[in-house]
């Protein structure tokens, strides 16, 4: 079985709570508060940027093969933060209004400790299980989001036909990867999927109950939402 | 004013209210669940673990006169790891009992971004934060703790005058440091000094409230902290 | 005195030896064999390579403003990358024919080496640096290079207005950056900059004297100039 | 056959080639000049100190078993400079007496551009292959120096007991680490076995030949040891 198949096989029910995310759920029906969503825009604002030095980071350790690609997904994602500026301009949201919640803190770190510290293989494992998650979440809100609704042009890039051949190829990338690799850092990838997952959930879950630094004022008993739905 | 003092005043009201953490002053007056201290053993046990490979990645950073002091280091944590193995086994812990909970895991993560990715200046601040963050945490258990407490080996070791004069020589180099940067430097040597604060005191929470991932099974709602105290 | 303008002066000497290196008078004056040409253009097509992960592990230290510029420039690479298939098609040299010599190896590892070991504005030195030098370099040949010659269309790369812009980009924002470190920090600049004009100039005399390694089989003291001479 | 075993077969010519140079033999009959050997000994000095770093950016990439044998290298490193010291106080050599050579500098530059890309297998390669070459080289010298030269200590050192043992280590786990990955990153291991002992016979012939950097004055048709035959 292909590593990525086996992989997404393993950790069937984390994979599948982060589908099932209330943050999801709630887009798709459009019944999440507008400033929920403007909360989950800023931090992904600043966690797409910070995906630009992490395939940076990437590229000195990959085959030569990989070098366009990775320069490619540079400017793929230069062009997702001007998605973000025109929806928050067109919607009225401070990108900048915002400081980085722990949870966004905390997965860019993840980030670059991996992209530095790790072989290829492994540091590749994240990207793909990043971008695969994101793909399958937004495909979750594509199947009711009004097409009307100011959010549909983030279902059209994470969702659409680009997106999906681009997941496509990270999957047969890594697969080949995980083949070339013993059978010890094949298992490292394999907690690297899981640990990614783990982060992707609780980016969700910081864009619903909002995101503060544990223990310190605006700390994770405020929530965005929850705030929103006592007004 | 030198660096260090000019940043402790900075950030004074998050200073004080991680030296009021409810973990401190419950474990100063023998107030804390034990199972709570041990989830707190098991967390930090791979935290100081993982300080070994964070000292190593400063060290090829650092001006040749920090190089032994930072071999030093890397000597003391392993000390400080005996240490913890000798009390889990005189009360019945299982330091590997427990997988790195979501704030150690993410806290491990600065660290080894921080190291990899910042001039030496800025990385060297993360490590003096934490030390004396360390330091000035443990005199707040050191006030009350009984001395016959099965924890007070902790309170000698971080809050005692070898480890005094540790943090002492790093506030020496860093406030050195800080002279020698430019101010574009020192501003992002005051954000990671306040930074790692909030880590800290993320840590503190976490040991008191459960240390599952967010949205997850396990996840921030079920505190160890409040499952013994139902018990 | 800008940073730039006054590194330039210090190392005069060594500058203006660079400049009037046999290998930039010859190729100037159609003096040089075409097996010494092909030597230097296999490995410099070898460096040219290398320079891509260069540039990636660049921007992870660097300033936003210099992403985008700095993906630029991988770009730019990519297409100089054509440059040379192109012109090694046109005369019949096999790009890959060679390993690459010891110099370039060296200089190499002394590009990955600094841009993961220092802080941004010591690896922006040395980028600089060898961007200038190449200027510099091919406007030497500029000026004397028959316009036929197959080797014109690098002298319109490197010495062309285009270069000489990016240059000049490169050259503002490295003095801004040396005007916000300290001045330890400077001086470690400087000498990044002497440095990396020693690399250069080892790699023009490498192209002329042969690319051996010390010490083994085809080592320096079996030029390729000099056997293409004696046949 | 073990990795190591294979290698060094594979590469015998040069790893003959490396154990006859001139710098072992006639240091071994006691025919070297004084001022060559102190060239060296200024020049290793060097190297040994930038060892210090290569080992320290190793071990965040390492397993946890060999945290603390990479920590005990940094120390015999540590003490291995204080045998240069004492040798050179013994002999009047200056240490801090000349700059680094153009080998010496690359060498040092491919340990820390090594252990920052490449994985740890290949890594740990770099660091075997160099023990090896000491120990296998300092043991030709063995074989024939006078007890009573000034230079016997590093025999002692380098071919004595103690390091022995160690090279047997460092060879037993780079043999593991080779089963354990795949076949890509095995050849990977086996080149750079092959480009460490290229560099270990370039600094034995820039002992003898002088460590100008090429191209410029004091380069290497300066050799240190033909100006001493001179006199």
């Amino acid at each position: 079985m292909r590593f990525t198949e086996a992989q997404l096989q393993r950790i069937r029910p984390l994979w599948d709570a982060m589908l099932a995310h209330p943050f999801l759920i709630r887009t798709r029906d459009g019944d999440l508060p507008d400033r929920t969503f403007a909360n989950w825009m800023q931090q992904d604002y600043l966690f797409v940027e910070a995906a630009i030095p992490f395939m940076a980071a990437l590229l000195p350790k990959a085959p030569h093969a990989h070098w366009e690609p990775l320069a490619g997904v540079i400017q793929a994602l230069q062009k997702e933060l001007r998605l973000f500026e025109e929806r928050a301009a067109a919607v009225g949201v401070d990108l900048r209004g915002a400081p980085a919640s722990f949870t966004c803190h905390a997965y860019v770190q993840f980030l670059m400790a991996t992209a530095y510290q790790r072989p290829y293989a492994e540091a590749y494992t994240v990207l793909y299980a990043a971008e695969k998650a994101y793909h399958d979440s937004w495909r979750v809100v594509q199947q009711g989001l009004d097409p009307a609704s100011p959010w549909h042009p983030f279902v059209e890039n994470w969702a659409g036909d680009d997106f999906a051949a681009y997941v496509a190829y990270l999957e047969g990338e890594l697969d080949r990867l995980a083949e070339q690799v013993g059978e010890a850092e094949r298992e490292r990838m394999a907690d690297l999927f899981e640990t990614t997952t783990k982060y992707e959930i609780a980016f969700w879950e910081m864009a619903v109950e909002g995101g503060g630094w544990p223990g310190t004022e605006g700390g994770s008993g405020e929530g965005v939402a929850d705030a929103e739905e006592e007004e």
